[in-house]
């Protein structure tokens, strides 16, 4: 008889998958504080912006994070299917919209500077309660929006020489502890990436393409 | 006025996305050999097998390669608009499955060892006409499949804790110059991403996922 379970690393072989330490949810701490405003422009505004922006400084680009987290509380009976399963960290704005943590990266900045910004001010109390740095690691995906508005693609397309927008989805490794403080009009949710897969109406292209780019991985869950 | 061009690399930045060279198609050599055998087992003995299989050694494991080129030949003149876009080396058996090269992994052997013997055995003239050596890199994805004859997930499902097959995809660089040589009875075809992307119906879950785990590359199409 040989062996039935899930076959350990492939000892030795430097081409094998690469593990991912992850963390049950309950080693967070997760607050709330002031509602920030948000965006209430025009689809004719944001537009006209884009276009400014683009003849000012050439195409937009952005970075999000991709944040792994687990469930391993056996309080979380509602869901028993879903114990150890890894889950993604979103942030859901006015109800129905999903994102991932990020934004728009400035004139000379880094990647990994603006992503360390940016999740500075949307997940934590701000620059004042700064907590653990933010570990950036590698970039798991680019996607491409040829035109303002225009859907994304995972590649630049064909002819397209002049594209509009990028934006670069990198692993952000969490510590074994941290405090989430998110604004009180904004949710910050973990769904399991079974819930991702193939869900692009409800998460959009590069949401519901995480699982993926994320299945090189063996998910190591360490309980604290 | 800013740069309206596409971004060069962000220098400096280690995690910044990494940059791969490929090749024109005109650079390879295809030529063709006698045909191998087909399998003509039925859905029954196939099953019968894969349980028998399970049985015996546990988990069948398999490897596939992810071998891009691009078209530069001005006499492409077909299909102008994909001049310069990476294409996906695929295996089309039978007039109508795609699959990427590859197969099942032998006890004992290392995913790396395993998938040179396959792209030997499948893109060569065998062991008799060795060409260079077959550079297998990086680990871009897993599928897992949790029943033997289950849809394919880029994730291990919840509560699934004896999958039956799990196949790793693997980056194989190409080196300036290689003769590929396939058996009559299949057909080895560069296909555009972009037409690969979310083309589910044709290509499977695999294939088409493709574009998205190789979107963290900058092609750097290298022209001899």
């Amino acid at each position: 008889m040989g062996d039935h379970s899930i076959p350990e690393e492939n000892g030795g072989d430097p081409s094998s998958s690469t593990a991912l330490d992850i963390y049950p949810l309950s080693c967070y701490y997760f607050g709330s504080r002031d509602s920030v405003s948000l965006n209430t422009e025009t689809r004719a505004d944001r537009l006209l912006r884009l276009r400014a922006n683009y003849d000012a400084v050439g195409m937009r680009s952005c970075v999000a994070a991709v944040i792994v987290v687990v469930f391993v509380s056996q309080n979380y009976l509602l869901q028993v299917e879903l114990f150890k399963h890894p889950h993604l960290l979103l942030l859901q704005v006015q109800n129905s919209i999903y994102r991932l943590p990020g934004g728009r990266v400035r004139q000379g900045e880094s990647d990994t500077d603006c992503l360390k910004r940016k999740l500075e001010s949307k997940l934590s109390a701000g620059e004042d309660g700064r907590g653990p740095d933010w570990e950036v690691g590698e970039c798991l995906g680019m996607w491409w929006r040829p035109d303002f508005e225009s859907v994304l693609y995972p590649y630049l397309p064909p002819n397209i020489k002049r594209p509009k927008e990028c934006t670069k989805l990198y692993l952000v490794k969490l510590p074994p502890s941290r405090r989430f403080i998110v604004p009180k009009n904004s949710r910050l949710l973990a769904i399991p990436l079974c819930q991702l897969h193939e869900n692009y109406e409800t998460y959009g292209p590069i949401i519901s393409g995480v699982p993926q780019l994320l299945s090189k991985y063996s998910f190591n869950m360490v309980e604290p």
